[in-house]
């Protein structure tokens, strides 16, 4: 059993199958693939990912794309095997509920947070100035969510209760985030800040953050 | 047993729902919400939709939002139960690549056509003029799109080989850039619009369409 993904360490998308696969305690090899140009390649276009994106996977041979289906299929195909982490409930309404808060977390919680972290990230890694309209912009669809996910999460130390996929595809992101000194809109939202040392402070997740390169 | 879609007849997203219920065979109540106060409420905030959207789902007390998770919800628990459409199917592999197929939709497919169809909608409504600069960009990203699936549905009647969920996401607003006048994007390519006619041919949307207003 060979699984290989193509991805890149930097990359938010690719570190959230990192983090699915060290939950699920499956060993993996990554292709890196920092660049730009090569994943728009006719090559990777017809074999690899058609709207040329990392990351993809290759699992013996069979071939699938896109984070969000590569995790749930992991998880559906490995869960329980070498670890006991679960990351998706077996029963029907706590599933649909983790469903809920991925689509919430890919409607109105993601967009904005890539908005405001590219710029900045840029600025970090090549000093690149960034467009101060659009993060501040950004910055504050996000203060929006974030009021909503406030209550969401009162009482509550994960979204649907226990870890689950909903919450760890949250992490990589917003890791970047505090990285370029954003941290204080998650701090200052108490159950927001209880929340997310639950979800990124899991050993997991630690030695990801010690094994790739970060921003 | 009581269903309730609090959604409006013209809203796309509340289609995906209506059409996943006929499919299933489901009967089921329609709360039409089609004051756009209502839905930012406080009351519709806490109880109903934290975003303050269309569509979101009771079924017997049980309280769901977000159109995908709705969807899958739905059939994980309904499916075979009144009819033999199965829309999710269990073997891993197949559901995985139907879950791509999602993404895809929700990535590359749903975004652009929003952008077309919502300001020509506009005009067709009420008469509105377009800012034709985003309508013909967004148009151009959907023509790139759709390039793609015109390869991706090479010697394929569906997405993944059977009809499934990830076809039927792709209905309600396509059928309105028909309404709008847009249809040869599809037309003119033989793949596409081979794939356009089996999943919107079907017994079930022609049936919403005779019973629901459409723009
Ligand atoms: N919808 C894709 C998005 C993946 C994505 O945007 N990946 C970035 C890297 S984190 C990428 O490939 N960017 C290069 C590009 O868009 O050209 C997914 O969920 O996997
Ligand atoms: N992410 C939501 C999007 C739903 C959505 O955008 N619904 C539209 C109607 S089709 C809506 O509620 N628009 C009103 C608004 O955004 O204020 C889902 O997938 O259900």
């Amino acid at each position: 059993m060979t699984i290989t993904v193509f991805g890149d360490s930097m990359s938010p998308f690719s570190r959230n199958l990192y983090y699915v696969l060290k939950e699920l305690g499956l060993s993996h090899e990554i292709a890196q693939q920092n660049n730009p140009e090569e994943i728009k390649t006719p090559e990777y276009l017809a074999t690899k990912h058609p709207f040329g994106k990392i990351p993809y996977l290759d699992d013996d041979e069979f071939h699938i794309y896109e984070t969000r289906a590569i995790a749930r299929y992991l998880i559906n195909k490995y869960k329980g095997t070498k670890t006991s982490t679960i990351l998706i409930p077996s029963d029907v309404q706590k599933a649909a509920l983790m469903e809920q808060f991925i689509s919430v977390e890919t409607s109105y919680y993601t967009p904005p947070l890539i908005k405001m972290v590219g710029p900045l990230a840029l600025k970090k890694l090549h000093g690149n100035e960034p467009d101060l309209k659009i993060v501040n912009e950004a910055r504050e669809e996000l203060e929006k969510t974030l009021d909503v996910y406030e209550k969401l999460l009162e009482g509550k130390d994960y979204l649907i209760g226990e870890f689950s996929l909903a919450d760890l595809l949250h992490v990589p992101l917003t890791f970047y985030a505090f990285r370029v000194g954003e941290g204080e809109l998650w701090n200052k939202r108490p159950n927001v800040s209880r929340w997310w040392k639950n979800i990124s402070e899991r050993e997991s997740w630690k030695n990801i953050v010690i094994e790739h390169k970060s921003i």
